[in-house]
């Protein structure tokens, strides 16, 4: 039969919901290497395995993408959704390599308070991502991407005090070369939940 | 009557007006910021609303966009365009930043040589998207990309020189750190000045 | 003849090969670069030469697109594809810059090896540019973009232990300052040459 060929709209949001869950296995995961005082090899490797489920879940949007004619929304923000998403968590991956290669112990107090917000955010970008498949789920869209915004502020002010509190503290300059990535980084985990943002509004404006 | 509900494309030529004068408020009140040698909260809150004010026009654009069928230049330039300018806009606010958190005198006479060629560039900036909305400024348009990209160049090379300055004189790595970030930010001013006679340059040909 | 004035599809194939030969170009002297102990104003002016060049063929190509209405494949693949192979051979400029302004000698055995695998990857990205013209080159552009994503693996074990090395051996801040851009800048050219694969990949799919 005919639309047995069609292509399967559902497909995107399906994968949609498996990417940003990659997202925020990530983002538990991080809580859980500051909580300890040291960073061992299985924990690279289970970052790393994170890393690659949503590297993989994002290719296969991408293909998926280049063969259906018919996408639920535009082709270009169904693009840009799944490079963002995929962005948080080779952001998160990235600090935690970062933190191996810089041989630093992941449970500094500031990146505790950086990974509870990044794990809140994250949370946020889940529910938006899923809310974009009902309709009805439009005002918990708006909600949560209020709240990702509000977590991007508050992120901000945490980069600042942090660094200038760094820049104040800290003597030793290779430390400070260091930290001050890691905490950069951190940060711009929460700027990409806010670029998810700008995107999910640009799907809800078109089909207003 | 039907045409009341036609899409208003000037619109976008006076979003783009107001986008753009707001990046040259920034721009003069940055030259203000680096002509004295403290940053009081005044200032900073300033520069704040300069950024807010910035990012509310860019949001209206983007969502004007999105509800337009009929565009007066390409949807992806528009939306390129809306961007850049923000980000101009943005970098500065993030200049007076971290001059705020690394507690640096702005009065520092490299950056206010910078002050001085981004107002210049952002200035031509102005001309260049002024100049999109009437056919017969073409000239004008092209000139001050000339100068655009012609500033670019004087702004590498004083990056150079200023980098080249600042490890050989300070001593202090902490200084030189928080100094080569500000500078190098102050050059993205003008890298990104030069990305809008990227897209101004692809409106142009398109139109040709 | 009406033909005459049908876009030259071809164009395009030729450009990107003339826009590819030119990243070789830089990568090849990149190597005579680190091969030996200084850096002189010849070279400084040969690379700068290089770039200019593939600046020029990159704006030849987004001039091209933007007047012709029927393209090989999808505009904003064309269009990322050169953006992309541009970024390769600034990166290559921005290096060797740096290597001038920061008064570094050349000649490091760790930068020796990124010249290296940096020649490789590119020469496959240009295997992989190459093969888009021709449908019969198809499994051979799929082994050069397997190899490329390789070659990025490869690099970054080489900057996670180089920087690993230089924060433990290098004492003098400045020093790591230096060496530690100049490193994440050299695994950044293979970073931008598996983004090629990536809009490699999704021109071979939609041709598929």
């Amino acid at each position: 039969m005919f639309f047995k060929f069609l292509p399967k709209e559902f497909n995107f949001f399906d994968l949609f919901d498996k990417q940003v869950k990659t997202a925020v296995d990530a983002a538990v995961f991080f809580r859980e290497i500051v909580a300890k005082n040291s960073l061992d090899d299985a924990a690279i490797e289970k970052m790393k395995d994170i890393e690659h489920q949503g590297d993989s879940i994002a290719h296969d949007i991408i293909e998926q993408l280049n063969k259906t004619f018919i996408t639920p929304f535009d082709r270009e923000d169904i693009h840009a959704l799944t490079v963002e998403i995929d962005d948080i968590t080779d952001m998160i991956h990235t600090i935690v390599n970062r933190l191996k290669v810089y041989k630093l112990p992941p449970n500094d107090k500031n990146l505790v308070k950086f990974a509870v917000v990044i794990e809140q955010s994250i949370r946020a970008v889940e529910l938006a991502v899923n809310g974009l498949r009902k309709h009805k789920n439009l005002n918990l869209v708006t909600e949560a991407c209020v709240e990702i915004k509000r977590l991007e502020n508050v992120g901000n002010a945490m980069r600042d005090e942090t660094l200038g509190e760094l820049f104040e503290k800290v003597k030793d300059p290779l430390l400070v070369i260091k930290w001050k990535e890691i905490y950069q980084d951190a940060e711009t985990v929460l700027d990409i939940c806010e670029d998810v943002t700008h995107i999910v509004g640009s799907i809800l404006v078109k089909q207003a």
